[in-house]
């Protein structure tokens, strides 16, 4: 039975148990929540010796960390160094999208290496096979594309971005109505030039039963793939991408009947303005299920900062009710990322989730803030460094500059007319015991 | 006259012509929104040779700058090259907070190096000229903050910002609240050790007409300091805070009256819950005065990021109306910044200030987005390094790995599997011609 079944049937699952420890929540809670398809828990049957993590509605926003090769690009090594740097840097999932070498030798290696739980979008490698075996990503055949997610399912993969809310409803509304730019999304980009080459609708949108097969057989959580998602500012909230997260909806409520745990990938580039409503609109469309943003980028503008326009977006949109938010780093739109890329889109992610965290209430978000305020009040710089999100860093900007002519309580940018030791004297609470 | 006295009389000033065609706005909507008290023009009379700039209501959202030596570190040759590096980052403003070395000598030398308007914060001076003098900031004397205020004046600072709106019906408020970090405002911990110490209101306060006096004589632009505000995300919009802004916006209406233009300062740490009503309280409680915000750090647990959590919150501060923006760098606290973290904090407010500019509807912002979108659209990289917020920076990260087994129209994200490139073969717009 998929965690989805046993949560309908009753059944606290031992992955319920633990996934409710580490959330501070009732084991009943997030059973409710899995039967009513607002929670997800990525665990695939097949995976030995990794550790289960819930997503959605009452729970500590999640953050994915994306690594894998590219046709430039293809070394495990590198690959393997940022896994290790995103686990440290804080990520709770990451996500392998794995397009140059080895990439079934990849994929079983991070599963190895990680206890995290890991995702793939099994249409990259389809279409890249399909180059090499048939000479053109529209050769593909649905064959190829089902064995592939087999593939991934049983080598442990626990949840799979699979562009199935694509039809060609979706892609004539598109060409109707006239995009800046069209689309971003690779594995929609993959699919769409098939659908119309071929004439032929989406074989994952046909043959939807066939995925839901393959995915209660794992219990691997379906993430419908946003492949019409607006990859600019003046592309969103139109209507080809309204119309694939009607689509998207409709799938979830199939995929919940079979029995299969699935949520929603979402954009990409969304104004400030847009992203209540995108996150609303999402949530309603779908009976609540879990929504995993992939950005959002508030601005095109910034290439290079794209760690902090999505931190933006992500925290307005964690704060607004995603769920799970994709790290972006400050490589995106110029280069595949370093591993200390991977690192500043992890920790810039892991700022945007909390602030979101804040806003909705989660359990125990709160509670950090106030511990820095207090270490922060009372001086104690020990303290803050232990508290802080990146004590690493902090210590290494703090150490860089040390007070020379000031006490060692205080900092170098206000000295001793530091505010909190002015106030303390008059406030009657001394510095160092409030 | 001032500029508001000007445009109360119908009068369009060579500053308002100059700002309206910066804005591409029509004099004439200067001219309304400066009467109004709903923009201000940054231009001290005395100041020869300097460019003004309008900040409020229907114009782009601006960014400041703060630079000035400390205690701790005096030069006066760092401060310069920080002024430059923030200029060249694309600061509107630039504030000279300087608390260390020659403070008068500093500040002339800022004014004289920089077209843009300078702004200051007097009784940092007067507080530590007070201890040189009297042994103690409480010892200070009524004269000695007129003093400051008047010698900044003459030198041609075009904003102060003064603390006038804390009195003891805040302090008093204050004690009663029981906040969890007291005040974090420097202005605000002189003042209230001051008061308290000499049981005595505070005479910016109570001899407030002195001041409009001083800043009508040289049309300074008043910016009501925010002596009360949140330290950390647990005090936001206690009632200390909430009283300091209704006492601010009583103050606003005198100025108005005497014919000085003025804005007021928030905060500080705001969760992202509350900055919509932040900004909206004192957009109602000061009818309409332009905002300056001083982050809005939306969490407190990131030292070392707070360049990131405060380009979160000046992102939804300024779609909800918050008019200009002071950045924060990486540093903040936990050190002095240096030249590079300035121009981190000039870039990140930035991006901040223009998320919101989109969400504004903001003359011109969305063309800029637009820009880019059309630029990658036709995987011109060209283009997109002109048009990007930070070029320099942009050309540098897509240089470190440029694609090698890949065309050169694309980066080693994808490679040759662009979802441009592929998309561009099947819906019939071909790459590089949209």
């Amino acid at each position: 039975m998929t965690q989805l079944e046993m949560a309908r049937q009753g059944i606290i699952s031992k992955e319920m148990e633990y996934v409710a420890a580490k959330e501070k929540v009732s084991p009943e809670f997030i059973r409710q929540g899995v039967a009513e398809g607002t929670i997800v828990i990525l665990k695939n049957k097949n995976r030995k010796d990794s550790n289960p993590v819930a997503i959605g509605k009452g729970l500590r926003t999640k953050v994915n960390a994306s690594v894998g090769t590219s046709p430039d690009s293809t070394s495990l090594e590198l690959e393997l160094e940022k896994l290790q740097v995103a686990e440290k840097a804080g990520a709770d999932t990451i996500m392998d999208l794995s397009t140059g070498g080895d990439i079934n030798g990849i994929r079983k290696e991070i599963l190895a290496k990680t206890k995290l739980p890991v995702g793939s979008v099994p249409i990259y490698q389809t279409a890249i096979e399909a180059i090499a075996k048939y000479g053109s990503i529209v050769e593909m055949k649905a064959e190829d594309i089902f064995a592939t997610i087999e593939a991934h399912a049983a080598d442990g993969i626990d949840f799979m971005a699979i562009h199935c809310a694509l039809n060609f409803d979706v892609v004539n509304r598109l060409k109707k109505q006239g995009r800046t730019m069209d689309i971003v999304s690779r594995g929609g980009a993959f699919l769409t030039g098939w659908m119309l080459h071929n004439q032929a609708e989406n074989p994952l949108y046909t043959q939807f039963d066939r995925l839901l097969e393959i995915a209660k057989k794992y219990d691997v959580v379906l993430s419908i793939g946003d492949a019409i998602r607006p990859g600019c500012i003046d592309d969103s909230l139109d209507r080809a991408q309204v119309q694939g997260l009607i689509i998207a909806g409709e799938l979830v409520d199939r995929a919940r009947e079979y029995g299969v745990q699935v949520m929603i990938e979402g954009p990409g580039h969304v104004p400030v303005h847009h992203i209540h409503s995108t996150i609303q609109l999402q949530k309603e469309l779908s009976n609540q299920a879990p929504y995993f943003v992939l950005g959002t980028l508030v601005t095109d503008i910034a290439p290079g900062y794209d760690h902090i326009t999505s931190a933006i977006g992500g925290a307005l949109a964690s704060a607004a009710g995603a769920d799970f938010i994709c790290y972006v780093t400050p490589a995106e739109h110029l280069r595949l990322p370093t591993a200390a890329d991977v690192r500043e889109g992890v920790i810039a992610a892991r700022i945007a989730a909390h602030a979101g965290d804040l806003a909705k209430g989660v359990k125990g978000a709160a509670e950090w803030d106030l511990a820095m305020a207090r270490a922060r009040k009372s001086l104690n710089w020990e303290e803050q460094m232990v508290v802080a999100i990146d004590r690493e860093r902090a210590e290494k900007i703090r150490s860089e500059r040390a007070p020379l002519n000031s006490s060692d309580d205080v900092c170098t940018m206000c000295g001793d007319y530091c505010a909190m030791k002015v106030v303390s004297q008059y406030l009657g609470v001394p510095a160092g015991e409030c």
